[in-house]
């Protein structure tokens, strides 16, 4: 249950005062569409590849061009509370990595923080919306008090008592273990659809910690519908494919 | 089948005469109930976080703070046999952990009471209550005659033949080989229910070991109802959201 | 498929003339009621555990008092053919043994002889009786000539050709590539109860090689009845306690 | 999900210029119909086996001759962009890979070709074509820009957006991390034949790189129909020959 | 998937000059009943057991005296092609190990051949005879140019192409990675029934190798019965004792 997790760098930065934003794609594809708004509004670059045989064998097309399916993608710019940050990085995956993969995925994050020195980590996820709601809350956690007043006072309610699933959980828990700084932020989604409204809330949260971000719903609107029209087409391609070599080496094993 | 557990310490505290108490869910859910009013009551501190890729991909909140699924709580205190004990610590977890991690679990509390110099462990489980009984009995075991006598002492009637199942069996044998002095404690109870009847008993045992608790049945019976309500609610949610993972990523490998 | 087995001493005693007995629950419960009269008859004392996390999650309680679920119990005293052993160990388990596990068992057990200079080794089953037989056969196999050769002279029926499987036939060839002597004695039984008359041929065919015992066989069968009832029940109950820890954790992994 | 691959040098061949074609059996057979039109075409050594447990349990025959079911064959040979190569490696194999060895394949070749100095490595494949379509398009993806313009001016059309699925995505995304230049050609063919014409579409892009390639339809075509009988055939006997393996043993382990 | 299998010599004996000839059950029983027939009329001697954790959990009888699974047997004796070796050695098994278990049971064969300076290696196997054949045609393959022209010389039909399924197939190319000739024979045969006629096929092609070998039909036949009946007899007894041991331990573990 040991999964083989590299973080390979393919551009040398300076990260020593980064904020990290952690967006992947989970309930209504929440954190995947504000981490690629963050990724081509700010016109972060690649900086690393995240890289492992416990992810799915398919690599992703940009212009022709490939890439490893999980990356890291960052830019000097002032962020953070107080401006605080010299760097914004993101961290993205075309696909969902397996539950079997979170832990080891979490860890390496976590190694390569503090190997390069990040300041802080957030993570932007979805939350299932109680039925009642109306509206969009976004709720937040942390692994750290200061973090948690923090968040108070950016006027985003605390989650109080529960569970933190997936990523977002063993990213604060571990990075408390480790001595990061970790924060969830979680906006209200529902499972079904990719949710830009939900994500233009997280993003319009983060707006005090990037000044960059010029939350125009349009394009963000417009980009949740190619999101989730990529990611269908190709998962679909990507699902025939591999069904394909499996059907055909099958049959060769005893 | 071989677990990877660490116990990280988040606080220094003198253990080096401890008696540290386990309380995991199991059968009625009465060593948690048990766990959790030692930590309330006592105010214990959180001294510690047992971490492993093994454990559900999870943190629970408090407060919107974030903490690791298992967890040791401490304080100093005068407690155990003749107060020889000078700190009382306790061993929980949010989550019944699988059979498969039940030794490895062991192994690694083993090691760390060892490492600290705690004195004595004692688990606090549940044991299906026989069908013609009326009123809830507490029975034990030791791994050391010394501590069986004790029990007798304490008007515990001994559990005489049989097999310990799970936590208390593994701690109970595996400290005999480590040289460790474990005994365990079992009240009756029903498997369907938080049985907070059963870990007042439990705790009126512990009493003369543990001179500060003032077990006062109420609050113990709404923390039993709030305990089975987040668990309830909060393993619903994670498992909804675990599900929704599981099922996303599936279609991607062949 | 590789278990992980320890062997861990509680009692220091000299084995370096040993005859090293072994009986597991196995057709019949023939090899555990054998093993379980010899310990109580002779008063064999306790001496090692046999530990692994591929056991099941279990310990034994004999008055309260703890054990592992398997175990070495021996005691000084004159057995062996022609009397040249000063000392009688007995290997048993509560519980059958997974197959996966037999062979690390065997590796351990022959490591663990072969350190303590055990003279022989000499194990205790049952074999299914041929439909038309009218009594119970003894029959015997060895890994060496010499044994062999004795078992003639003790009247045992040699097996001649077939297949020996399970323990019986591990530690037989398994002991051959360590040098060390091992003979299985098998009797014939049934299926599907405790089989004490089938215990009783064994014990009557070790009768020459241990002087002590004394084979009453109404203590034996009452025995049986004890063994019997201890595994069926204790079982049931280690099974109720295991699913549930099974089930409660089942939905917690993605 | 760690696989052991090695690759073993059965003759010794400089390959520090050399361009490494790969072409495994995958969706319509075309990248393996054109490897091996390139082995014999072009006269091909075999200079080296890939072996691994994790492959079928079969050897592969050639006039009576063994061979590992996964081989590198290569030649002296201008070929090449603009004729800077000067070595011809074609990579294949007689099975489709399971999908759980892809990552550790494509790691030990892209490890080997690093050894060997090789300049560049192309990948053939099928692409499902889109149901409207009527000829047969190649695509082109790399993972490098300079290979990607290159591809341009071949008048191969970029892939765009999207996935690569298999070893042609794995290839190339690793490859980028070790800084090897990987492109992919995948010419448009269906799942259920093998498709000759596809594969001479993709010799007729390779054309410009390897000069020496005379593609006359009609033998590739004839070829097609051979491989496509020989990988019917052989491994429908070696089907039946594993499950009667399978079959006879099941029985035998617990 | 990586099986750990050991080669424990029991005798020694100078093998730098062997013919080393391996006969499993397969397909017609046909390997097994060679190897046996050259074991029993050329009275070789055991000289090493064959040992692994993968083995089914059983052990060999043969007039009560016991042994591993599978062995070598072995005795000096002129034979081989031009009278070139002077030992015959004889590797066999008792049971059909696994698929998973070909793949290391090969690499550990070919490496006990290195070390022991073994001249050849010669597998015997059957081939599923095609359906309108009336006679048993013996068919060879080899790693080996020149042992392929000696297997015309003696007569054999080259197999040409295909694939050669389970142990001739990986002995055959993992020999030639290490060096060492490896020559098949395999006559054809049918699936059901054990085939003497077809084993004897065998034995004439392997004669003028083996000078003493006098190919009595007789008790070659009556040879292939008591082989079919001791496999049957025994391999079903083994069955229900395994599944007894097998229903037996299986509620013990969560």
């Amino acid at each position: 249950m040991s999964a083989d997790i590299r973080i390979v760098d393919q551009a040398e930065m300076d990260l020593s005062a980064a904020l990290t934003v952690v967006g992947f794609p989970g309930i209504g594809l929440v954190g995947s569409i504000a981490a690629n708004f963050l990724i081509s509004t700010l016109k972060l670059e690649r900086i690393a590849s995240i890289i492992s045989p416990d992810f799915p064998p398919m690599a992703v097309l940009k212009d022709g061009r490939v890439s490893s399916p999980a990356r890291i993608h960052a830019a000097p710019m002032v962020c953070g509370a107080d401006g605080k940050c010299n760097q914004l990085a993101v961290v993205m995956s075309d696909f969902p990595p397996r539950t079997e993969v979170l832990y080891d995925l979490s860890e390496a994050l976590l190694s390569w923080c503090l190997e390069k020195e990040v300041v802080e980590v957030m993570v932007l996820e979805g939350l299932i919306r109680p039925e009642a709601a109306t509206d969009t809350q976004v709720h937040g956690a942390a692994n750290n008090q200061q973090a948690l007043d923090r968040l108070g006072q950016m006027g985003v309610k605390s989650m109080g008592e529960g569970i933190l699933s997936g990523l977002s959980g063993l990213l604060s828990y571990l990075g408390e273990a480790k001595g990061l700084k970790v924060t969830c932020l979680l906006a209200e989604t529902t499972k079904e659809y990719p949710d830009a409204r939900s994500a233009a809330k997280l993003l319009e949260v983060l707006d005090p910690l990037v000044p960059q971000i010029k939350i125009d719903p349009k394009p963000l609107y417009r980009q949740a519908e190619v999101i989730e029209g990529q990611l269908k087409n190709s998962l679909k391609k990507h699902e025939e494919s591999i069904a394909d070599i499996a059907e055909r080496s099958k049959i060769m094993y005893g």
